[in-house]
């Protein structure tokens, strides 16, 4: 509770032109609604018992994301830069459209490219030319999936090839809509920027399916991605119900966090057993799943199992490989775990029809449902307000129900888990009634 | 910021039971996941510019939700009741088989006892036999919409006839899962129980699609109702731009706020001009609604209006009648505007083909979204751990993104509403791009 | 079944050209998938109980649509025009894809122009530009409903001055996507095409949500109406089952005959009554809908009742107006019907809480489902097929399974309606358990 | 055209019985809707070229389903049975239901038993009871996916066994909802049956998702199968989108006969290559479909290749395995395409990405679509109808639009096959531009 953060916001300049209200040429009357910086929001709003105030200090509190009175930059000469990278993520394009309508209606910016490809877009020996961005191009966008500019991994660790290309391209301002990786590489060519003098402000949208991103409320996408899940799930219970000893075991993702498994249980109300990586099990011995799944049947004759892709990594030989986006290689818990769960009830003598199920691409290249889609056009304005205002080296986030800004630093430094203590996994052991601890000691 | 509120939870008694798991008689080893009295958290969490600490008093924390590890209640002895009244709303259901299942599976409870029709239910002259409530009975019915107990309105002013019934029946405990009308009810027949010395626990789930209801972040509902009005939505789209001088105007809930209309055109993108009852408006003169309009037409040759039913209130000339729940009946803003609307072109000599759309009761009888289906189970859980905790007159809410305890009374004080000078509404405005302000001074 | 048709089709001379196989450039080795003119079915294939042999004449049997190995147009000098007439309907942008594409990739053709808002685009005094077709600009035309087209209603009546723009346009051939009205405008149009000597391909794609029209087994954009349509009742039976004597009453389309309405109950299992034009029914008396309404409530406490908008018109004092597309204006049976009952059971002192739904224009403004999505690809390369041959004064149409091409002068002769001694009503009856008569004598 | 089919249908004896009307007890009046046994329809429509007349004999009519004016069953001593065998489909739920209702409302049939879990729920040593069925009991079951019977592969072949099971149980009438193997089995239970001198009705309801059945139009649950495979197919094509020369691989059912494939091609609209068993293909070589594929990617960047389960086996070395429905166990030719395009691209250093989907039993689980809930509430209805005709060793089928009976043995004798020659495959080419032929010489 007294952990020291660091949320000061770093930026590139003194913020001193009026900010145009573009989109209200003919009615002239306004109602305020700019932010001041020295707006904030508390970020660790748990009173301790017996407390009878909260302190807090420089490093306890958020400064709010949102339009400045006073911009840094002069509309007229910007030039922005969109990327998505990384796997695909529900959004993409409802980002990149509110980040380029924002951009033209409201500041009244006339240049916005799109980079190809994620960071492959921007290095020289691809030469993939960019896509220029504007209203009646991003129009309709939202209404398919994936991402209109395309996407790749890696490549973003090439730093001062990334930064030579930007200083080509002339661009002023980079909107980076990606995971971890991505950011980690934002955060190294705004520091490069930073080296060489230049004024192009750098600014995050974090992108994580998974919702594992440290210091963000609710990631954009993920919403959809539990909707889309829950089809899954609900497949698996009819396989299983339809058949003797049914089994419907579902694989989702979640490669450190089972946020996705989690939610989807409890959505689904279908899920008897949630495996994911917060959450240690063993397979074998009186109070291992596989014996519990056995009561299971027994009890009802049919079970529904879902697996985070991250879960039970310690039950499986895998060589430490890296992906292009620099992840771990994981080994595959889904189908270990129906080879597994079949020569159990083989051994034991006990029919058991297992289902397979791994919608896998299905769910992240979904069209964003509403829900999403709102949040979406929300961060991408509150993205160009900040890159606008000449904020860098940030992210947008939502912090308890505020739209605010964190140093990207701050993002990538940990990881949001499911603490086994709270009330999300409370929750998710009302809805599958799964024993609360599955190791033999 | 120094408003005085009364957070402060009433219970009927020390709880000195202890709590049963009982979802755990296999696996013993327990992960210590309930929740003390005196964890809270702050209500208000915005800081004051240039403020270097965060008081607060007894009236701006509020008490978290979740399971004691003392009861009030022995499990043997409980009769629950469940009630849903008023309109429906998505996650009706969800919330009814949340309830009986943690209060089965966790507490061990046999003696569930659904009301039927809401608080016509409990009324002596109906003599309405109330359902018996089960794990198996409820099990599949978050699959369809609605509500499996029936609902109606008003009743609830017979508090006498009321807690005559419940003692009847010999209730412990009474959930009752509807909107500011029933909360007010609920608190009369709390109070009523209270002075005739009996212990019978009311706790409140809140319910109002709107999302008006003060002291709660987001009601159930919420995101489906916004989810089935986007595709009303499309269909005014799609209906306007086929069309020469396409309109398409489409009529959402929303009787004292605009949030679902709000939400909506955000979501949806493709929505023109939202009207909402906090945002009065001119019909005529030069800024007035049907000016701007116009000018649309004029730019882009179609339109989309949304209008949500309580808005422009003061262009209708309406008795002021109300109906059984006590709700000032409106008149209809949507048939009046669209009346306005053609006559308007048509005296300007204008081509225009408007299309209404009234979605009406598709939206209220949805199944929940997952999302909404999640909220719904954790309202429900945290319901039954406050009952039997021994906790009453509150509501479950969630507040900053946690579940709390809100008295009865703070939460029927007043309307939450948006703020025209909110983030949220901001949004709108840059997603519609209609004028700011549309009065002509 | 002795009946006399006349379904032979008219042609604009000798197709002398070789079709061109656009698609196969690399791979050469040609699948024989050409039909050939003589390639007939029959029509009426009931066989007379008794009979040992079927007979036919030229009036019995179909023209079978497909490519032609001869063709009649050179591809270099086609001028393609593509329009959509009247209300809209679920497929409309995929007739315009499969069109466009076919005439491009199969054919070779370039100069594709879609004429906008119907007829309305054709009218001289309009001096609407067309738009450009190629594959690119209709690529993903099908994910969005309505028409990128446009469409209106009326205009077709001005067959001397629609040719003059046709001829101005320098067309060689023109689709017609819409309906009665629009057919009996492209009859007249081709006849005075024919009377000034010119070779103009004049071929229908018969539109009519309704399924009506005659000689065609199945309209697009039904499977999709009755789909969307599903929602609306199952919005109506949430409702009338979570009320005291709920009663849900929806209005579909159907004017003059009622297959969504009766395909909507059938589908959707939760229909009670359903009310169409071609079986009249008494509202009053012992045999009349009321007291059949009221004994099912008794019976079971909540009713579900579908009502086509063309139903019982008889009750109705309405002027004989018309619309612009020359269709009767009917009374509204959906408002009158709500009022009847809502005073009957005032009347005879038994509560009813009915709940009236009216989706309108969400239905015939939706997406295509992928059934609908096929089928009218396959009316758009059929219809572009014949043109390219040669034949004129056509729809494409399905009779029997088979693409078949059908003068437009038949399909205008008479309406397809529903035969209550049919196996379809049967089972309507079978679904819904409604009183076989409600008349009574 | 000449082909001598045996479509004559088997009968248990003379149906002497009055058909009751159970469902119009307050209102006598009658609307004749009988069918008689000599109403017929032709089987093959189509009309040689030059012919002047279609002669038929009793191999070529089929004898319609409905309804008969005398029934062979008393209803008050009928005992039906129904079951649902094989693989899961969508709309198992709806024929369950519509057969039960049939039976209970229209003619009073009071047992109704429902065996469990396929050919097993009849097999001595399983001792599984039956279930009851009546209409309460299935009044909502077809809002869910899989069957509520359960259902399992294969026993069907233990006839004796399983026929003193059913006298045993005193069965008459026994609906078998199932594939090839299931009827196979019928057929053998209803010699037997004959064998014994006993009454009992066996009837089919065909179902295959794959719609390879022969004598049958179009198999329930194939529409909704295709519905949910468009989805996969939109994924895949987002992803390749999405992604440097992106490949997006999608495989769906269809064992024997493409017809998912086919469909799932055409009404997407986003498929480039779709490969079926009726269609060999080579990989390599010039003309392959490697090559074609690199010839794609080169012109377009990205590329959708759909896959039936059942395509290119040529291509795999598998053993004759089978499972436990008798069918021939087939190699993955979808992960073996998958790695085959990887390495192919590899080998000639060309960057691609390719995303492999396989739904797998996300399509079969799927709840029916309305237009397949109404398909099968009539196939339902008309088994029913046949039963208590007297008919036997029969399925019900719908032919040219009209419900017929067709003798299993007919069913069984042959599959339905894409023909290459066809309209289908011809619009297929179409949709997707792939090459004609992809074979080498």
């Amino acid at each position: 509770m007294s952990t020291e953060y660091d949320f000061s916001v770093p930026r590139l300049g003194e913020a001193k032109i009026d900010s145009p209200i573009t989109y209200s040429t003919v009615h002239g009357d306004l109602i305020a609604n700019y932010v001041r910086d020295d707006e904030n929001v508390l970020y660790d709003i748990e009173v301790a018992p017996g407390s009878t105030a909260k302190e807090y200090t420089q490093s306890q509190i958020l400064e709010m994301a949102g339009p400045r009175q006073k911009i840094f930059f002069s509309p007229t000469h910007v030039h922005a830069g969109i990327m998505t990278c990384g796997g695909l993520c529900p959004g993409l394009n409802d980002v990149i459209r509110a980040v380029t309508r924002c951009l033209w209606y409201r500041y009244g910016v006339r240049r916005i490219s799109g980079i190809r490809y994620g960071y492959q877009g921007l290095l020289p020996e691809n030469q993939i030319p960019t896509m220029e961005l504007n209203p009646e191009e991003v129009d309709d966008i939202h209404k398919i999936g994936g991402t209109v500019l395309g996407s790749s991994r890696g490549g973003g660790e090439r730093t001062e090839e990334i930064v030579d290309t930007i200083e080509r391209l002339n661009l002023n301002m980079l909107f980076t809509i990606g995971g971890d990786g991505t950011q980690r590489g934002a955060l190294a060519i705004a520091e490069e920027i930073e080296r060489r003098g230049l004024k192009i402000a750098v600014i995050g949208v974090p992108k994580t399916i998974d919702n594992d991103l440290a210091f963000i409320q609710r990631s954009f996408g993920f919403e959809t991605a539990v909707a889309e899940a829950t089809h899954a799930v609900a497949s698996a219970h009819t396989e299983a119900h339809s058949a003797i000893n049914g089994i419907g075991l579902v694989r989702l993702m979640g490669r450190n966090s089972g946020f996705i498994a989690a939610h989807t249980a409890v959505a689904s109300h279908d899920a008897n057993f949630v495996l994911v990586p917060e959450v240690p099990f063993d397979l074998d011995g009186p109070k291992g799943f596989l014996e519990a799944l056995k009561a299971r049947i027994e009890r009802r004759q049919h079970a529904v199992v879902i697996v985070a892709e991250g879960a039970g990594q310690e039950h499986l030989q895998v060589a430490a490989e890296k992906d292009a986006s620099g992840n771990t290689k994981l080994g595959d818990i889904g189908i270990y775990l129906k080879d597994r769960i079949t020569s159990y009830f083989k051994s034991i003598g006990m029919q058991a029809n297992l289902k397979y199920i791994d919608p896998s691409y299905i769910i992240r290249s979904a069209v964003a449902e509403p829900t999403d889609s709102l949040y979406c056009s929300r961060l991408g304005n509150n993205a160009v307000h900040a890159a606008m205002a000449g904020k860098t080296r940030i992210v947008i986030s939502q912090v308890n129900n505020y739209f605010v800004h964190i140093p990207i630093k701050m993002t990538v430094s940990e990881r949001n888990l499911i603490d086994p203590e709270s009330s999300l996994w409370r929750d998710v052991i009302e809805a599958t009634h799964q024993p609360l601890v599955m190791k033999n000691e």
